[in-house]
């Protein structure tokens, strides 16, 4: 029998959502399954770098860029953020119930051999370089990737 | 043949979309499908029962129970909510047309058979109990048991 | 071997959400997939034709019409749409860049042969008439014809 396969597309970009997909995603990875995450709009800012600046961006590159939260360590939830408080209400007692914070499970999927994909087009738009993403992704692809890769899995989520 | 399957995951505590996924449920297990619905995140409060009180929980536990709808009876709409006039707008106008209520559409999945369950982890991070859920639950899960059963499934949806 | 085959429910009325639907639609009609849309809920407010008027409607359906937005030329980003600035500014870029807005999408995915479905329950509920809705639709169908077709899907989202 074939090795089963989950394909999961990141589009949003709060922190509850992308937890549920790291979640699914880890697990998944760890009982065996090949796993496809494709990051695509706001999804993209899990994936950004701390501290990077790119030169030669036009302004509306650079509004963007300042608009989409830095990465998974800046992430608010889609409820209760109450200008930070919810959110960091969240962080603590997932950290007090030992609950992996999104950061480590990025690292976790990193380790686990999840493939992790940004969208090509909405990196074009949004204005973001490869360098201001984080390391060890699969790839930079475009909708045929995902959709080569989905057609293949039991599972697909759209997040 | 083997006999079809539907996996949904209900993220979403939002009226509007968890009607759409009981619609969804019930109408497969209706056709004669195997239905499970993993309820997570914001979504397991469509299945808090209304007026329990749990003991010993703290001071931040106790902070999302009040927060958290109490129940399918008190979700809001995920837009036009307009201070609940929306959302009112809406369940009238769906008891006009003789469309079912989400409490009416959980009774009816539990008689079609669907397989309702809550997820272990979210409830530890919000501190829910098993005694302020509904009864009738298939019962309270992690993801690999999600997994399973979606791998199963020709449909999975993520809501 | 058979025809591949994708099926996307498209609930969100948002225009990022449904720009992600239509290219993930029209990529995978373009490599030569079967591709179902359904719109429900929100998603409705995508098939919306410009300047209808419908008489005979109730005071809550003409609400209903005024509140959603009026076809996919007028929906709004889920995020920074910020009085319809950020809204604009992603139109303005996407045209720069040479990304298909969604209007055009929607005519390409007709083109490709994409079958696109408006949910019949909830154009009841909303008050939407046929003749408010685009032409080119496929048809005017029920939880079960979407259940039939997902069930032969490979890859099925909701959105």
């Amino acid at each position: 029998m074939a090795q089963e396969r989950v394909s999961i597309i990141v589009f949003s970009g709060e922190l509850d959502k992308c937890l549920a997909a790291f979640i699914i995603g880890t697990g998944a990875a760890a009982s065996g399954m090949e796993v496809d995450m494709f990051f695509t709009f706001w999804g993209l800012s899990v994936l950004r770098k701390k501290g990077v600046k790119v030169k030669g961006k036009s302004f509306i590159e650079k509004m963007f860029g300042m608009m989409l939260p830095k990465g998974a360590d800046n992430l608010a939830l889609s409820k209760m953020h109450m200008l930070g408080m919810g959110t960091n209400m969240m962080k603590e007692v997932m950290k007090k119930k030992k609950v992996a914070s999104l950061p480590e499970l990025i690292e976790i999927a990193k380790q686990l051999g999840v493939n992790l994909y940004a969208c090509e087009m909405s990196m074009n738009v949004l204005g973001l370089k490869r360098e201001e993403l984080i390391d060890g992704l699969k790839g930079v692809v475009g909708v045929a990737t995902y959709l080569e890769n989905a057609s293949k899995a039991q599972i697909t989520l759209f997040i």
